[in-house]
């Protein structure tokens, strides 16, 4: 994962600190991390109506002129990559299928569509549920442009319909785990936090925290997150509650740290940067000792920052109290502290937005009508007709070269010695789940293992337009 | 709206059907807009997690060292713009209200809490119900750096808990009103739909339909804000209706398009570049006759094929047929295709994204503890103590000229012959709600009212790092 940007050599007693800081994450917690499927914030919700209302005018036109039976094909795909990107990183599938489970029109939904549309198709919305298939990458899988993320097949009606609500989701967390990816990668294996909730949509918020860690943070700070998902939960104190500690002849920043030791422990993370960091830390030694658990610095130059604290607590004897560091921190900030002794990043707004791409872009096109191929020829816009499988091609090393797509039923293709691996799995069948889908976890080793697999020019932070590896399409 | 773009000359034909385009809306239906107050999705879920988890630990820290109950006043405000602009749209408040009442500890939620405060912390959240006061900036109303735009007063306990899902909701909803106002000031006063919800988080595209709404949008395509919202909806078909329409022999355009006119009627849009733009066209007319209520062009250069599509339509007769243009607009594209005969605009990705300000960057800062003001001084992000009021100044042309912020509670400053304007209105008074907010409807029209009071700079696409107005704050 550290291909890029060479782990400079440290003295040892910081990369011991780190590895320590990795391993004890006093501040967070994390009981279970759950299969999505089992956590659901309103589970008898219906998300019929996160739908575009073509899609409803399109239904009714194919009811009434008689093409709504015809067997279809639909693809879920992304023709380029952001700016500088050379991977994806597919996340939401888990949330997609929670979501389709629950996208049925009851009669508050009927009422609102039957606004506009005739009585033959609010009937027929009525009893809609999916009953065709759909195979896709498996959550935490990379992609790249074209890659054939999600295959739907049933009849147009019922296809159809899916396509808002699918490409949200996927859309949503696909971007925010691309994006943490990268930041992950840049960390060099130190923790992270994400702290992003309040910069993004109080929903979008909760799936942020799950496509980051996904993708590779430690904790998050969103409550919501760690009941719905068990992502571990991080976070100690802001500026506020030293601001509180107030007295009519000044500020009492000793207050403010003993109030919190007392709540919180030693093990705790101090705020320092509050008023100025040299005195901020010099009261944190004085009020917790050397075994006070971190210190947090949220503004001016971290890395200078990091450097100078650390001098000052070492000369301490707080040897062991860790650094965290937040405050619009990106993966190129990251990157950048990498040679300081930051122990703990917190990264929160360049996460929550996609950190330049705050959606993947992705689209779900029809592709192919009775078993025949289509696409429409727009100018800038053109697709590739037909249902596609795809598999991805290494060296026996465990190294990506090639991903190849081609007609889903057709044999495996074969690349010499390259190692195959099939990437669409069947998730469901008959409108049914299959069982056995990746759990959060699976899919947090799936991109962990993904991003080792990259060949080193993958794992880039510098601008260029190059996919890591490229996908060769058959017919 | 339009001091910076001169609209220019066109033929008085174009003129009218511009004019009549926008009051035909054929394709769209909006029965009500509501206050938001009496519709939301999830009226008995509760908001309490969608909260950072260092606000809790804080509130036990607090609870043990005996500061919980001291009087404090919190501010939003913004440090800045983001690049480029010259004003922000305050947006969602009525959101705001709503989630606030939902702000409650059940037994989920304390559940999780739990985990990691102690007793005293959680009994003290099952009895939680904010009892302060909340003034704010009207939803709709144009904001600045440092505008003082909610203040929230209460103990400490009581109103640091509110920190996260204030700012996830305004934050988000502000980003895209803000966004969505420039391409609505672009637009010229031609419909815009909104179309982005596949873009962007599935509950996130809820609320950019509203603020898009909010700022001036004629419509949406998302239905849960047609229902939630009563926002009008609009949409008719995609590519993927075309291509249905495919037999053995190829492609069958005209059937398409027969069988969207005879579930929609001939005021409906018929997608015409699937395949061929200047066929689409003539299939269109063939089909549909002269009476076709319009086109949409959603490929190519838009520009372009806007004047050769309007040019083809006028020879086919078919001179009252709109045309609609969609594919990636965003405020300098909408701007860019004035001078052509476009109708009406479909803007999805740059919408819900804020057109590259995906977060609108407002914090919650504490400002004042038991009468007296408090600021942290930390390098980049020192804040401005002291709880305040705000006052705009407008010459008596209607032309805003400064804002004022001044100590809350101070007589309103003069500024000679400039007419004030207060901004900050009560909105919850000892944990209620004040009646008489503002709806949505009332919130859309001070929007509009608030661009027509900038001076014209403020109103340009270019970029520049001025606020369309100054702010003074006393002390």
């Amino acid at each position: 994962m550290t291909q890029e940007y060479d782990v400079p050599r440290k003295e040892k007693t910081s990369r011991r600190r780190t590895a320590r800081a990795a391993s004890r994450s006093r501040d967070s917690y994390g009981e279970r991390v759950t299969n999505d499927a089992s956590v659901w914030s309103q589970p008898n919700t219906s998300t019929a109506l996160l739908t575009d209302q073509y899609e409803l005018t399109m239904l009714s036109a194919a009811l009434g002129d008689g093409s709504a039976d015809r067997r279809c094909s639909f693809e879920v795909f992304s023709r380029r990559l952001p700016a500088g990107r050379r991977y994806g990183v597919v996340a939401g599938i888990g949330r997609l299928l929670d979501a389709l489970a629950r996208f049925r029109f009851g009669e508050p939904e009927l009422a609102v569509v039957s606004r506009f549309l005739n009585e033959q198709t609010v009937d027929w919305l009525r009893n809609y549920r999916f009953s065709g298939d759909i195979d896709g990458y498996r959550e935490g899988e990379l992609y790249f442009p074209g890659s054939p993320i999600l295959s739907v097949r049933g009849t147009f009606a019922e296809c159809v319909l899916l396509e808002t609500l699918t490409l949200s989701i996927l859309n949503h967390d696909s971007a925010i785990a691309s994006a943490a990816a990268r930041m992950v990668s840049a960390s060099a294996g130190r923790p992270m936090i994400e702290m992003g909730s309040r910069r993004a949509h109080e929903e979008s918020a909760v799936a942020c925290s799950r496509a980051a860690y996904l993708a590779g943070f430690t904790a998050t700070s969103n409550l919501e997150a760690v009941r719905r998902y068990g992502v571990p939960g991080a976070g100690t104190s802001a500026h506020a509650f030293t601001l509180l500690h107030n007295t009519p002849d000044g500020p009492d920043e000793a207050a403010a740290f003993r109030g919190q030791i007392a709540a919180l422990g030693l093990g705790t993370t101090l705020l320092v940067d509050t008023y100025d960091i040299t005195e901020g830390v010099k009261t944190a030694i004085a009020v917790a000792g050397p075994e006070l658990g971190g210190v947090r610095l949220d503004s001016g130059d971290l890395g200078e920052w990091a450097r100078q604290v650390r001098k000052q607590l070492d000369e301490l004897g707080a040897t062991e109290t860790k650094i965290v560091v937040s405050g619009d921190l990106d993966e190129y900030s990251i990157a950048a502290l990498r040679a300081e002794p930051v122990d703990t990043y917190g990264v929160g707004t360049a996460l929550v937005t996609g950190s330049g791409a705050p959606t993947a872009g992705m689209v779900y096109k029809l592709v192919e009508v009775e078993g025949i191929p289509v696409a429409k020829r727009s100018a800038d816009k053109a697709s590739r007709g037909g249902t596609k499988a795809a598999v991805r091609f290494a060296r026996p090393s465990g190294t990506v070269v090639e991903e190849v797509a081609y007609p889903m039923g057709n044999p495996v293709p074969e690349s010499g010695r390259l190692i195959p691996r099939e990437l669409l799995t069947p998730m469901i069948r008959g409108g049914e789940r299959v069982a056995g889908l990746p759990t959060l976890t699976d899919s947090r080793d799936l991109v962990a293992k993904g991003l080792v697999s990259l060949p080193w020019e993958g794992l880039k932070l510098s601008h260029g337009d190059e996919a890591a590896i490229p996908t060769r399409f058959l017919s």
